[in-house]
């Protein structure tokens, strides 16, 4: 017996037929004899539709109020996975976030959850009544409704996983599993057993949305045994295998099947910007980034040029895209401070990342990567490294081209498998 | 300075641009310099949505579930309308059915509200702060959602009133008040300037649709002032008056104006039962009304014909058209105890109502009923009466002649106004 945290999203909850198909799946594993917690998403399309009532009402809502309104859409959902789990002969109960609770900050919109009253769930499914708990909700010290941010969903169910100590966070997706990389663009392209929480926090922030990068790493903290399955699959007693997200010494143990490289992901949504001419003096970066970091404006990519003969410099960096409005706000605000000439940006651009824990203990990557780039004469706008991850910026038309050059190089096609 | 309860039905809630003018509203009253608490529904199509969803998750769904899932209406507008009522300067906050609370039974799905805590909309109304209240939800003592059946937002609006000792309660609907009967029949009908709770109570039950019964009989016992006003009108220093629903010793005052008779109502919802020969005996009527009210059915009109020669009886009664199928059930399962001869039914009649606190003092009422009707050879089925009230069944197709001739009888038409 074990006790395990499945997780829907909204595509698997839309409608009573979809909610049926889970309801299978969670009859399924309590007929195996484990304990089973839910937590679901609103129906696909909901939160939208909530959220656009708030935006209508006021572009500057109250997010306390936000919240009241768009965490109703998981509330409908965990009822009704109830009412159909219950007419399938399973023993269940929803439990709201204020219900159990689940303690966040106050931070309306986009808070972080403090701790999780494992308490009562615990006590039910002890006696084989499976928890359904509204993902994305939460409540603050003075009893108002919160939610977790859009995709918060998946880090409610790892949260109620460390919280009650479960075997096991099922999060099932549109897709089966974590891949080398995306299946769209390199068919060859091979399903993941097992991943690190590093590795999948910096595939899934660089494009591969398959979990939630903050439920990563909740879960790398907590030290959750996460797997990303597919909702499409029957439930079956020998299920496709996932993805099993874990920790570095687990992964140690198929250490012989590990590629120096893990995968590479894509982001299309950053934005090239440039400022030209800046004074190169102390100080004068710092001029740059304080007032972003100030408006919570999360910088990517930078790079400084080599200073021109006239003692000022060019700074580039990449700001994501729905960032790109604010940005400009603020650095045309702090022109006189910074004292740049030119202000110009570019969203034809792309991020591309090779990413794996192999990195670690083996040199060359990045130049394996800027040659096989520089073959098929891809041009690298701006690098960032980290001790698992290089990402190159580059014109983003040969994003398709750069994913599939570089999968090849790496060795993680299908047919290089063992 | 007074303490008003405003509510607003799911046509008034219907899009965030009917929510501005709800908010209009709202604001007016404010700038009256009136501590203000607004009760709302959901959007109208919401709960039927809402509960079409629990019906196709199962038809025996678990009503605290359902409560879960329908509830969630209602907090939505909440959000919303604090949030539009912000955007406009007025300060305001949604409080949930759970965040009073307002505790309930545990009759899920049709809870009775029991207790309302104002402290914490009390002070926040005494700061100039809007309470936005959810109608329709409660929670009981074991801390679950409940709601209050439909129709219920008009019943919280009445106990919020009376918790808060409001010097009045505004239920804002589609009519802009009570009439003497209904204008789509009677275009001659009158609005009432004033109406008792005794007679709303006999008007509401017997079809004019304006307030739910359950709030008027709250209303009633805890002596709040009600009016019924249109949420059609602008918002102005002078709004056109609607109608109070007050005491009988309030309404005194106006006694001169006041006709024998307050108005007319109809409903076509009713079915008339025969069951033929019965036996003539001690305990034969209790055989079958007794059973009926164990099923819960609601039996109106009551009919025993004179004995047969044989020793039997027909006995013919009305009961809600919706119960009709139950109601055959349970005669049937019964048929053995009663001994009838047959079963027989017609949906095609209607129960028209002579309604007013005045006919207490005057004899005569029915017998100028009987005669307008057989006038016109209108045949009665079945008679009812009530200290303020006489009712007969009649043949659907003669309703509308029915209660024009009656309105004329008995000088309600505007012309015979003062």
């Amino acid at each position: 017996m074990a006790r395990i945290v499945m997780k829907f999203g909204g595509t698997s909850m839309a409608g009573i037929e979809r909610i049926r198909n889970v309801a299978n799946r969670v009859k399924h594993e309590v007929e195996l004899g484990n304990e089973v917690a839910v937590v679901v998403s609103a129906m696909s399309g909901e939160t939208d539709r909530l959220v656009n009532f708030c935006r209508e009402a006021s572009p500057l809502y109250d997010p306390r109020e936000y919240d009241v309104v768009v965490s109703s859409g998981e509330q409908v959902t965990s009822g009704l996975l109830a009412i159909v789990l219950q007419s399938m002969g399973v023993k269940a109960r929803s439990w709201l976030g204020w219900q159990l609770p689940i303690t966040t900050s106050d931070a309306h919109a986009s808070a972080r959850i403090e701790e999780i009253n494992s308490d009562a769930i615990g006590k039910a499914m002890s006696s084989g009544e499976v928890a359904v708990i509204p993902g994305f909700q939460g409540l603050t010290e003075d009893q108002r409704i919160t939610t977790l941010g859009r995709g918060g969903s998946d880090t409610s169910a790892v949260a109620v996983a460390a919280a009650m100590k479960a075997d096991r966070c099922d999060i099932y997706t549109d897709v089966d599993g974590v891949y080398t990389t995306d299946p769209r663009i390199v068919p060859k392209a091979r399903k993941l057993a097992k991943v690190t929480y590093e590795e999948m926090l910096e595939l899934a922030s660089v494009g591969a949305k398959v979990l939630q990068t903050r439920s990563v790493g909740l879960a790398m903290k907590e030290k959750v045994r996460v797997q990303v399955l597919s909702s499409f699959d029957e439930p079956t007693d020998n299920p496709t295998p996932g993805t099993m997200i874990v920790s570095e010494e687990e992964l140690e143990g198929s250490a012989m099947e590990r590629q120096l490289i893990t995968g590479i992901a894509y982001d299309k949504n950053e934005t090239k910007i440039t400022l030209t001419q800046v004074p190169d003096r102390p100080g004068a970066v710092a001029s740059i980034f304080a007032p972003l970091a100030e408006a919570n404006i999360n910088v990517d990519m930078i790079v400084q040029n080599v200073a021109h003969d006239t003692g000022s410099t060019d700074v580039t960096f990449t700001v994501p895209s729905a960032e790109l409005a604010r940005s400009l706000d603020v650095l045309e605000r702090e022109r006189g401070k910074i004292g740049y000439e030119k202000l110009v940006h570019d969203t034809n651009v792309a991020k591309i990342s090779v990413v794996g824990v192999g990195m670690r203990s083996h040199a060359g990557v990045a130049s394996k990567m800027f040659d096989a780039l520089a073959q098929r004469g891809i041009n690298v706008l701006a690098i960032t490294t980290s001790e698992i991850k290089v990402s190159v910026l580059i014109h983003e038309d040969y994003t398709e081209l750069a994913v599939r050059v570089l999968h090849t190089a790496y060795g993680l096609d299908a047919e290089d498998a063992a």
